[in-house]
């Protein structure tokens, strides 16, 4: 009998998404950053994102860089939608001897988190786990998106440049806890710019490229040299090591300069650009089941 | 250090909830079935609800009914606010060894359930567990309800009769895994009458009503008595079996009739009333974190 583990994630997702009916006021539907509903000039996002202790974040971790990224990973995702954070839901997941005080730092970061970036938690749930089970903590809600700035990651076309934010690799040694949303960017470029296809770099660029270049009916080359590496890191772990929620996007536009103006303090940098041919691909990157 | 297991999951929730920035379009927070957000004639619905392998359901369970119970726990709760499900999302938690087949009937059941009650599933995102860590099916997602058809826990008043759908206690033989979310009786109840307080009875009437009770700012009185009991089940299993899925709600207007005629499969059944005073308690019902 076949396991998950054995089909892979985006081969499970994949199997997953054939088998859905359609229905409702969907836009967008699975497979993207988040789905897209609703009519008119303002769309909703929905999404959903988990993190779990011993795979997301060390048990022994700061409660309240986890609560910051438990919420980050999905302001992020709205970021990448072209869109804003509004209203979430956080389901908590804990064994009864988890520590009051650790429940109360994990909210502390998660406000933190919200209280820069915007949104707010509207409610969510609380269920128990039996005993030596890791907490989970998942975080589920809506945003909103103008429907002239939605960014999918099927809109690239052959010949678009291929761009990313920040620099990539490295995120272990903490940025993948603390890492910023790139809610500003975001909304920044699909209001100045025709940003064709967008998504957020959580799985590596390696795992994260092939899948918007495949949404988007496209292959791509990438230049290794012109990889935006963090400090100490090398171009095999910026393309795999992930979590590095900095977003990838295409766009036939020159925008270098007038980013730099706007974004001093964040490198933007062309990697390479789509292309016809479909067979390419890269190697590293994290699947949530293959190991 | 105090544990969740110590504070018990009411006082969690109540630490949790007064820590909350407000803000966003709220018009119900938390603390209710599902918080209702947005404005004008239609509002949004948002919900967020996990099953956990050992908690909610046995790890060699058929995995239909388990898709099933999953999805409509929420739906379930969109019928308690007099609303109706709309596009939902999946948080799917497994171990690697997970067998694909049991993906693909846990889908079949959470299909067979939207096909029957409405409502379509637009995303959701899947992640690995630890070894040894059990499964976690999470539905969230929005539905929608007028603006003139809001019920919430909080709006009973003293005098107000206490009402339960179908029966109550033995849910552990079957039903707690294939119950019906009562969407076309809540619909009927808060077109047709002054429906005041509403809940689905989830955690047992034992632990329920005090909480509508307490959200209404009364007292209750129940006759033990009149507790509508499922086949074989006593008093004390009625109050505190849980997982019921029936509506629990106050209303001064008489129904019955009107009642029996539509819905003449399911029990309506007075048991009490809403009092000024406030310290009524009953014995049992499920606390997620206290055992």
């Amino acid at each position: 009998m076949k396991t998950v583990g054995e089909l892979g994630e985006d081969g499970l997702i994949a199997r997953i998404c054939a088998g859905l009916a359609k229905g409702g006021e969907v836009v967008v539907g699975p497979g993207d950053d988040c789905a897209v509903v609703g009519s008119g000039d303002v769309l909703t996002l929905l999404k959903t994102d988990a993190v779990v202790a011993g795979i997301h974040f060390l048990q022994n971790e700061d409660a309240r860089r986890v609560g910051w990224k438990a919420v980050a990973r999905v302001l992020s995702d709205f970021a990448a939608m072209g869109g804003k954070p509004g209203e979430l839901m956080v389901t908590l997941a804990l064994e009864s001897t988890t520590p009051v005080r650790w429940v109360g730092e994990l909210y502390e970061g998660m406000a933190n988190c919200l209280k820069k970036h915007g949104g707010v938690i509207v409610g969510g749930e609380t269920t128990s786990l039996p005993e030596g089970a890791p907490a989970m903590i998942s975080v589920a809600g809506r945003g909103t998106v103008r429907a002239s700035q939605v960014v999918t990651r099927s809109g690239g076309r052959p010949g678009d440049a291929i761009y990313v934010t920040g620099t990539l690799g490295g995120s272990i040694r903490g940025k993948h806890l603390d890492f910023t949303p790139r809610l500003k960017e975001a909304n920044w470029l699909s209001q100045h710019f025709k940003i064709k296809a967008m998504m957020d770099l959580s799985d590596g660029l390696a795992k994260d490229l092939p899948r918007l270049a495949r949404m988007s009916g496209c292959g791509f080359t990438i230049d290794r040299e012109t990889l935006p590496l963090s400090k100490g890191v090398s171009v095999e772990e910026a393309l795999g090591d992930g979590e590095d929620y900095e977003l990838l996007f295409t766009s036939g536009d020159e925008m270098e300069g007038t980013w730099a103006a706007t974004f001093p303090d964040l490198p933007l940098t062309k990697i390479g650009e789509l292309t016809r041919e479909k067979d390419d691909h890269l190697e590293g990157g994290w699947d949530h089941f293959k190991r």
